[in-house]
């Protein structure tokens, strides 16, 4: 089924050297095209096995998947890089089971070689969509799979702020920040603030806010084709941050208006045959398992 | 519009006789037919009218509106009778808002005037269909518009039960109880116990723990579509029972088993032009107002 | 230093004759006098060892030390029956790690060692006293160590009641119930309550209120020393009961009165020398140890 | 009983003017000698009466009572100066009740006056003393009335660090931070968090995590006595500070050590006569009052 396979590391990517080696030996011997990702791949030692590494904006255009190598957090950066490619998206982890990274290092030859023969269940995830505008002009045009956080910076205080959804007021509040959630991102961050967690198969978003100033306020789940608008309060006067997905960000303050909103495409996930969400949601939280 | 309009109050009703007594008067002189439900209009002077008190099996088959006069309690119990009749729902309330009952006695006229020639609003909401069986044989067959909740009994122990959602397992849980609510029903038990707000656009169901002992267990959010089946662990020594609405109630103990999917019909509610959810939220919840 | 030991077992307790069968034989080698309570041991075959069976109530008033065989709900139990005697207590599991019964099998028999020449810590714990009127007239007169309980009975509804401290109104609240927890306690049900943990070295109490309607409504921690005062609202028409250790019940409605004080006694838990509360509450709360 | 009365103002104070002004007015009138704190009452026109205003260090020595006109800042901010002169402490809000400044404008002259014959009702309240140590040498060293917080600064990441109390290891978090709350302090930040509420009377401590990732992380409450050190885990690369009463802050990294314990002297706060604390918690939560 997939011809060229890229392959993405860690940024500071020796842990998964060894995985990536197998992994290359392994598809190569079964006549398969190998592109590795630059960013992680560098200084991999390539030339033996005469695979190229390439810059990733090129290398998105020239495979028909992604493996991840790493954690969840390699899995986020890779996944809003190749979406708008349409390219799916598989990943591997180094021993440690993550939510996104669910295949582990043994079994991912024999997932391998069954995804090739589409033994596989694809799966579909909503992204958002980050733009922060200041006067009218783009300062920042984001993606986030898990979440996009508005949050203050070093000011002990608390920030102010109001949201609108769909074009409606919805509140004002006085809080350390709030959290705008995938599916995806229901087992990230959102979970630690309180917030549900959301099956992967809504096209949804929850808000969730931080240290919330009042009581009342509570977890918020709104459709996925829903657009949030967030503005600082005109009275605010601690400064804020907005973060994608824990790994990008931009600062705002007063007349920074952020707009959030699904985005355009949807990234599609690769699980082995069987795969099965609630055994992730059991191993990872600890539910224990069926008697 | 609509010609031939059934009015409900609350059981124990003379709280509301004023209010239906300006609304009949209102409703005749607009040449309107107007049907009385027995259960909690029978003792109202109805005679001075000329209009008919009839019982809610047979009236249901005779209104286009169903206008309930009361509070959120009243409503779940009639749109459970209304919703399979396609008959579209109104609920004013006695003076105290209500997230159902959320038009006041003041504005019910215009309101009503406005409806009638189809100046409103019209929202469906999801309904959850309930099954009990034992040995295969069906128990307890009933709806609910706001919650099905499992709750331990008189016993001061938890409860132990297993929950398999669209027939995969998803955990075996030790607690007071489990609340599956609808969007409607988030901002009602579900809220106290911590669950999160469903924005009522959403076709969605939550699953909310009632203090359950382990610590990682947190309210899910499942599609609306979902099959859920709730069965007590087999060593489970607890007495339960299942709850519609706070209202209909089965004991269910070793061998029963719940069945939770959406209704086939969604119920169709009725609100005055220009109503806004956010603006109810931040009345009942005391969020504030914009600044 | 303990000449007359007294053992208490599991009331189903065939699961740990295994253990006071060595511990009785441990005991009497060491020239120990071994009493049994006849609650748990009755079926126990005390012949062979000339060891007497003996009704609780006698029991107390002949030993020095009372050694608990079973989980934490078996220390509870025995907890009661013996504060009022100035007998210690220590608890040894059945494989299980409990928070009262924090001594496994394995090491029972050095750590007897240890007690016996004085090498082990003491810890004194505070416990409920609860009485509730009616008219006046006293119908139930019973200790907790762990909490007390008052939730809601069959009935689907929230109860009101209200509470005060110190003869001074604290509020009306709306919920399934409010648990009075002892730092005992603060790690059982009033945990899944959401709850504080309190040090057990704190002579204080706190109040958990139960899914509370209103959401401001949060964990209240009071001197130990305090009085607290809980009566039904007088709207109020749910039931309800008073729960001491989720083991004593009581039936209350309007005009019962529940009184809840320091009993005044306090526990006195032995200890391993060397024991440490903070690595039994990362053990049993999965907190993880020291990287 | 008191002679000399130091006035103190909310740093941009002009808004507490006409409260300072009557209050004067009304001291001389008595005969009393009244000196203003510089650093809120600099501009204040003290000339007309012929009154003082003199540097807060100054100041603290020549005076018997503090009162403290504006918001819960102000009196934590004075209250930390004034506690070591051992200088009751009284707060008069600007309209908006405070849980510090709990006396109204319209009430304070009434206030003052049976203040002024023992007409009043003195409580102490613990303050904490805050070191902050790197290789041994002295950062910082101050002390909080509410709340000293752990917290990561501008980084998107989750902080690391370990706490141990009395010298014993509790646990290694990740978290956006801790909150160390007096009982005064329970009520401000640390019931945003999720914290329990203490009673005033109470000489004890709460520990709540800010979003921790572990889920049974939960708030912890230790004596009033007792020593908490915090030191960033060595793989922690998040930067944090620590910020008293959401007003003194320190970075902090690597290497740093944050010694907390209890000041050496309690803050003696001056409530008016029948001064309810539940009332208080009742008109700020929003609790309701009795039916």
């Amino acid at each position: 089924m997939f011809k060229r396979i890229g392959i993405f590391g860690k940024y500071d990517g020796i842990a998964c050297w060894d995985t990536i080696n197998r992994l290359l030996q392994h598809l190569l011997s079964h006549d398969k095209t190998v592109l590795l990702d630059s960013a992680s791949c560098a200084d991999f030692p390539h030339q033996r096995y005469g695979v190229e590494v390439i810059d990733r904006l090129e290398l998105v255009k020239h495979i028909d998947i992604a493996i991840v190598v790493g954690g969840d957090g390699t899995f986020l950066d890779v996944a809003r890089s190749v979406v708008d490619h349409d390219i799916p998206i598989l990943g591997i982890n180094l021993g440690r089971l993550g939510f996104l990274t669910d295949i582990s290092p043994n079994e991912m030859l024999n997932t391998l070689d069954e995804v090739m023969v589409g033994e596989c269940e694809y799966e579909q995830r909503n992204l958002i969509h980050v733009q922060i505008r200041k006067d009218g002009k783009l300062e920042f045009d984001q993606l986030a799979l898990n979440d996009v956080v508005i949050h203050k910076t070093d000011s002990p205080r608390m920030i102010e702020f109001e949201t609108e959804v769909d074009g409606r007021f919805l509140n004002t509040q006085r809080s350390d920040g709030m959290i705008i959630a995938t599916p995806t991102g229901s087992t990230a961050y959102a979970l630690s603030a309180g917030g549900p967690i959301l099956d992967p198969r809504l096209d949804v978003l929850s808000l969730v806010s931080v240290n919330p100033h009042t009581m009342s306020t509570r977890p918020y789940v709104i459709p996925g084709s829903s657009v949030v608008r967030i503005y600082p309060h005109k009275n605010c006067n601690g400064m804020a941050h907005i973060i994608c997905d824990g790994q990008l960000t931009h600062n705002i303050g007063q007349g920074h208006e952020t707009t959030i909103s699904r985005h355009k495409k949807f990234i599609q996930m690769i699980h082995p045959k069987g795969h099965d969400h609630f055994e992730l949601l059991r191993a990872k939280l600890r539910w224990g398992d069926k008697l």
